[in-house]
Formats: C-alpha cells, sequence, structure tokens
C-alpha cells in the first residue's frame, strides 16, 4: 500500500497534465454539433483504459453516444465492483460568465476550472488513477473491477436502461460504486447512503365547462382555481404533515444510529434560512431540516396554473385550474403505491362542485444502501484515511435514477462516494473540482479497494 | 302618440332596409385596415341624425375614432336624456363560423344576423327611428334629447372619458339612456337598475430568492404555491363568505321589493348548473343564485400561476407563486377601500415563512339607478306598452364603466333599456337581433320618451 500511495503522491503533476487533456475534449451530449467531441472523448476514456491496465475494453455503440466498457478480474474470490460514471458534459452557455475557458483547465487557488472538472470526468479520472497505481506499482488490483462509462448521462441516459438489460451477464458484479456527486461541504467528507424517490402527478381541476366572465357569472358557481387552491391548502395539516390517507404506512423510521449521525454534520437553520432569504423555514414537526430533507416524505406543487396570467386585468371565471405536485419518497414507500393514494385521496376532497382529474407523470424508487453494509463501512474506512478525517454520514433529498435501475435491473446497492464540493457550479458557468479533494480522492479510491474485501469477508 | 306608432307600423321594411345599409359597413374599431370604414360609420350616423330631425350634428374629432353628437332641445321644462351608443363593432374573426356573411344582414327566422345588429348599430337604429317617427307626425319630441355616439366601445373607449370631461355643458343632462345590453330572456322584457362595481388586484407569494430543487430542498420550506393556496383557500368560509376583514361593511342590503323582484324572474338552478356543466352549484349561504350574482359582492381568482407548467414532470421548487384575485362590489362599497381591505388582509394572514405583495390593478365603482326613480318607472312603462307585458326588473353581475364614468363626471344616473337577448353572440359569429325585439324596440323608445316626462313631474 505504501507503494501505491507514494506513486500517487509522485504523480501529481502527470495527474493534472492527463486531466487537462480530458478536460480538454468538449463532449458536450445534448450538442450534435460535438457528436464528434463526445465520440473522441468515448476513445479518449477506451486509450486511458486500456494504458492504465483495464482488460477487455470495449466502446459499445447506442443510438446515441457510446458506452465504454472495461474490466479487471484478475481478484479470484474477491468482490467486484462495478463502477459507473460518465463522459459528457453539460453545455457551458452563458460563455461569457465564465472566468477562464470552459476547455481550458486553469488552476486559480485551490480549485482546477472547466467543464467535467467535478461532474463528472474529474471524478472517473480520480478512479483510473487509483487504479493506475495499483498495476503499475503490484500489477494486480485488490478487488475484481468492471467499469461501466457512458456518454449520454447529461441528457437523461435514454440508452442505458436498454444497455445494462441486455448486458446483465458482463455486468455482474457486488455493489456499484459511483463518484457523481459532492461531500456534505469542504473539509467534511461525508457517505451518502440513500436517496429519496418520486411520484409526480398532474391535477386537473374542472369547474364549468369554458371560461365565463367573472362579472356576469362570479358568486354562482364555484372557481375551480379557488377549489384547487382548496384541495392543496388541504393537502398539509398544521403539523406540516401531509393528510394524504395512508401516506405514511410504508415509511421506515429514522433509526437512532441515523438520528445521531445527522446531528454531527455541521448544519446552522438560521443560516440556511438566510441564504434562501427566507425569515423562517417550514417543515414537518418533530423533525430536524436535515431529517425532513433526507428521511422524510414531502410533497411539493411543482407548477400552478389556471386563468388569466398575462398583464394586467382580464375578468375571467376560468373553466379549468392546473398543478403538477410531486412526493419525494422515502424507503420503504413504493412510487406506484404513493401515486395511487393520492389519486384516491383528491378524488375523495374533491367538492361535488367541480370534478378532478389526476394523472400519474412520472415516478422512481427510493433507494437506501445500509450503513452497516460492507461497501458503506468500506468507503468510511478510505475516505478516512485518504482525508484524515473521520467521514460523516449522509442522504440526498433528490433522485438518482440510474441507482434505482441498478438496484432492479442488476439487484446491486450504489455507495455514493462524491468528490465535488456544493458549490462546484457543477450544470453552470466556473465548475471546478477542488484540487485537496481531488488527489483526496485518488488516496480514497486507493483504501477503497484495499478496504472492501476485508468488510467484504465480514459481511 | 298613435299616428306616431301607426307610423312605425307602417314604416318596417324601410327600417329593415336602412339597418340593412349601417351593418354593411365595417365599422371595426380594432383594426386599421377598417379606419376609413369606421369613419364612414361616423358619417352615415352623422346624416342619418339630420335626417331624422336631430340638430347641432357634430363629428368631433379623437386620437382615435371620432365621436358623434347631436341634439334636438326643442322641449323647454321637459328633461333632457343623454343617449348614449356606438357605432363601432367587434372583429368578425373566425369568419367560417358565420352561416351568413357578417356585414351582409340576413334574415333567418325572426332574427337578422349581421356584426352590430345587437351590439350597438341595431339598438342605436332603434332610438333613431322612434325620433323619427315623432318629427315626422308631430315635428317634436316630448322631452329634450342629447345623443352621444361613440366609435370606440369595442376597444375601451379611451378617448370617452377625456371627451366628456371637456364638454360638461354640451351634454348637460337629466339622465342617461343606454340600449346596449340584454333583456333577460326571450319574451321577457326587463329594465336593469344596477351594475356590480370592481376591485382587480395581484398577489405575488415569495418563498426562496431562487427557484430551488424541489428533491434538494424540498421539506425544508414553504412553498410559494402552497403558501398561496392556503391564503386563497382561507379568503372564502365554509358557507361561502368572504372573510376579508370588514368587506361586507358598506354593502347596501337587497330591499324586500327587490327580492320579490327578483324571485318573479323565471329562473332554475338546475337547468343554470346543467348548461354549465356542473353538478352543484356554489356561493354564499342565504342567498339566491340571482342575487349571489346581481347584489352580493364576490371574490373570484382569474388566474394563477408559479413554477413549471409546461408539459411533462420538472422538478422545481419556485421562488414565486402568483394570483390575479378581483372582487366585484355593490352599492355602497368602494373600490379603494376594498382594495386596501384586501391587501391588508394579505398581509395580515401571509405566513411569517413567505412574503407578499399586493397591488391594485385596476377598480371600478358599482352603480345603481333606484327602482323607483322616474326614469326606471317610465322605462318599466315604456316596456310594457312596447312589448305589451309588463317588464321584470333585474341587476347585472358585471360592471359598465361608461354608467359610472357618467355618474361620475356628469352626476347622472343611467337607464339601461337593452333589446338585446342572452345568447344574442354579441362578441362572436353569427350575431343576431330577435326582429320582435328590433320592432318592439322601436314602440318602446316611443312610449319611453312619452312616458319620461310624466314620472319626471312626479319625481
Amino acid at each position: 500500500m505504501q507503494q501505491v500511495l507514494s506513486f500517487v503522491e509522485s504523480n501529481k503533476e502527470r495527474y493534472l497534465a492527463q486531466l487537462k487533456e480530458l478536460l480538454a475534449i468538449p463532449s458536450v451530449s445534448s450538442q450534435s454539433t460535438h457528436n464528434a467531441d463526445t465520440r473522441g472523448c468515448a476513445e479518449w476514456v477506451a486509450t486511458e483504459m486500456r494504458a492504465i491496465g483495464m482488460n477487455n475494453v470495449q466502446i459499445f455503440e447506442t443510438p446515441g453516444h457510446p458506452i465504454v466498457y472495461s474490466e479487471w478480474m484478475g481478484a479470484p474470490g474477491k468482490p467486484t465492483v462495478l463502477f459507473y460514471g460518465h463522459y459528457d458534459v453539460q453545455p457551458v452557455d452563458p460563455l461569457n460568465l465564465w472566468t477562464s475557458p470552459p476547455f481550458e483547465a486553469t488552476i486559480r487557488g485551490d480549485n482546477l476550472y472547466a467543464r467535467g472538472s467535478a461532474d463528472d470526468k474529474g471524478q472517473i479520472f480520480i478512479h483510473f488513477k487509483s487504479i493506475e497505481a495499483y498495476m503499475k506499482n503490484q500489477g494486480k488490483l485488490p478487488v475484481n473491477i468492471k467499469m461501466l462509462i457512458e456518454g449520454e448521462e447529461e441528457v437523461g441516459s435514454a440508452n442505458l436502461d436498454n444497455f445494462v438489460k441486455e448486458h446483465k451477464e458482463l455486468l455482474k458484479g457486488d455493489l456499484v460504486l459511483i463518484s457523481d456527486s459532492s461531500m456534505f461541504a469542504k473539509g467534511i467528507p461525508s457517505v451518502c447512503y440513500g436517496l429519496r424517490g418520486l411520484a409526480y402527478m398532474e391535477v386537473e381541476v374542472t369547474g364549468p365547462n369554458t371560461d365565463l366572465h367573472s362579472g356576469s357569472f362570479g358568486g354562482s358557481l364555484h372557481n375551480p382555481i379557488q377549489a384547487l387552491s382548496e384541495m392543496i391548502a388541504s393537502l398539509h395539516d398544521k403539523n406540516g404533515k401531509i393528510t394524504v390517507k395512508g401516506f405514511y404506512n410504508d415509511v421506515r423510521p429514522l433509526s437512532n444510529v441515523e438520528r445521531a449521525a445527522f446531528k454531527k454534520l455541521p448544519w446552522n437553520d438560521k443560516k440556511y434560512a438566510k441564504g434562501l432569504g427566507l425569515k423562517q423555514l417550514y417543515g414537518e414537526k418533530g423533525f430536524t431540516t436535515l431529517e425532513r430533507l433526507w428521511a422524510r416524505p414531502t410533497l411539493e406543487c411543482n407548477g400552478i396554473w389556471g386563468g388569466y396570467t398575462g398583464e394586467g386585468a382580464k375578468t375571467v371565471l376560468p373553466a379549468k385550474a392546473f398543478a403538477k405536485i410531486s412526493m419525494r419518497i422515502v424507503p420503504d414507500q413504493d412510487s406506484t403505491k404513493i401515486a395511487r393514494l393520492f389519486e384516491n385521496h383528491m378524488k375523495k376532497i374533491a367538492p361535488k362542485t367541480v370534478q378532478v382529474k389526476v394523472t400519474a407523470l412520472h415516478g422512481g424508487e427510493p433507494a437506501i444502501t445500509p450503513i452497516k453494509s460492507p461497501g458503506v463501512q468500506a468507503a468510511v474506512a478510505a475516505l478516512e484515511k485518504g482525508f484524515g478525517k473521520k467521514p460523516l454520514y449522509q442522504r440526498e433529498g433528490g433522485s438518482i435514477p440510474i441507482v434505482v435501475q441498478f438496484k432492479k435491473l442488476l439487484g446491486l446497492d450504489t455507495v455514493l462516494l462524491g468528490f465535488g464540493l456544493p458549490d462546484e457550479n457543477a450544470h453552470a458557468p466556473n465548475e471546478y473540482i477542488n484540487l485537496d479533494n481531488f488527489f483526496g480522492g485518488i488516496r480514497t479510491s486507493v483504501h477503497f479497494y484495499n478496504e472492501l474485501p476485508k468488510y467484504w469477508k465480514n459481511k
């Protein structure tokens, strides 16, 4: 191990030079003018994989951008890590807000600025370099690794599902590892072990069969905007709890270990509220803000519309009002069941003065990788060694669909080992990766592959 | 009188021929390609006024379309009627939905179809013909008449206010007469003696200082759409009463005479609801539908918007949500006071988790011409004689701004003597005037000018 880590230490300059090469390729997957660049990037990744000692390197064609695969299976009896990442990047507009050109990686202070530096080229490169360090010094890895690097993450991974379905045998492994997220804060390494799911609904409330004049008809019938507002208002009680019947039935309670772990994270409600321009936060009583954000289900209005929304005054009493309402769900809630409960509830509370139609637009399941699982424990040990600091546990309020798909299609839990920072500007101008995190990430990756078999044995 | 009425009876064919001439002029005030037609129509009106014996006929230029004025002041000691109407018409699109060409008046069944037949050329023409009948047979009128026919009613009467302000002496009179509305129903002549006013507001609710990801932030703060919905939901209590503090303080209660008058009108809640596609009506408890529509103030959401309103799902937790909310007000409420009460109320009920901004967009006062006033009583007597049927009393839920302006600028009450029908398609294809109403209208107009001095004397 010492040899491997020394190698990392003495190759920093070379790492940066190579990373700059990768970041120079404008592999913007959403822009067809960059199709050749995106393909070129897939080839760069394949070449790099061969150079660091990966085997069976293949570029798989898809109807969109190619998927790059490789493996090193020389550790029989040891766990197999399926590493997932992406080589495509977001567009760079507005270009004039970049301090240095997005495809000319530039170091300012402790950060390296470039499109893709954090999301996700910099983070896949971290793992290339830890693998290389093992191979160059020991000629082998402590675990088996399969790498799956796609080129369409920033455009919805439209072809990934099919690829996974068609290559279940090839992708067989013991756990998924993804480095495409952020640490809790600078200097605070963390492991993310849970994600929320989603049930996204559209509600249509119909009153009269046509738009009416609010003077000639106002006062005789139930305005659908009013009816919709009344229904929305009733979806939370005064304690901020969601009133949809049966909504909380399948919610896995937070364990004492988790609540204690969240409490260790540096957090200040006042500072958080101030940053958002709010005088007061809001949410379900009996839970801290982080608990509400990560481990409690929520119901949010994502959009509402109806009647006249232009400039000035129009005295219309509209026929219809609409809302988009989504629920973030947590283990062990099920998006299909929650969608059905919501629909039933809305129909039940709808007044007889209007008609209500509810459509499920989109759903995704929550995911959790138990804190005590060998993957998470290996990540914790690796982060402590890589950053010299005990990492904290966190969950994430959003969803990462691919995590759910790996669980569904391959039966694998995912370890999220993020080396970005919350303000890294992943989809905005001046994206960066912090250099301490970059080099700490390589060390952590080295340790992770070394630690995993130990924890796996005790599984 | 018999002579005058016989003249009307024997000139029906000529009336229709002349009306067709007026209706053939495409005086669409909103379309500049019709500017010459609109001016031509003003000239047609002026020529007609001269022909029927009106004096001092003048075409007043305005920054928009001209105003036509004339007078007959040969009845000293008798009341002076200021008759208001408009010679401009709505556009005709979609043309393909017209059964016969909009500017070629065509009789089908009992109706004459053409743009402007009811709104308002047909109705001003009714008064031209009753004046003509008096002048041709008696050489004089029973009252003094001033006629003010504008060409911008369909585009908001932008230049009328200034004209009235600048010609207060010229327009001096005792009451305003307008025939630009509808009877309660076919075969049911009615006098409209009251209009509601308006206080139109915009509400802006701000939560966080930027749009947020509903996964990463949902559960920690008050969604402004939810907050706005909660505020809107609270504006009516379970009896349909408006909860804005002080809102009902200045509402003049319905008199027993009025409630009894409304009850005489043929009305069926079930039929009304069915026509609007509703299973159940809604409104303030303790009042009939017509009372709620005409004589009770209301609060309606005219528009609402916030967050994502496009196709599909976007997981945004928006920074802002907006609503347009208007209140129809009744005598003796005041639009400025109501706007202030609303603003105060919204700020009072706003939760601390959001900020609320309220803007008054538009206001107008309610109007009422007492049932016992000579103008209304003369209209009742005239309708009974003109249609052979006792007319009923009604009010109107909407506002007619010019009525409020005549009261404000000239101190005059208005009598609304409408000969249209509720389904006349005034702003739609296949506008028509019913021929019984047209000829009944001419007889009623003849009687009105004859009856008015009698009631005026007893004032």
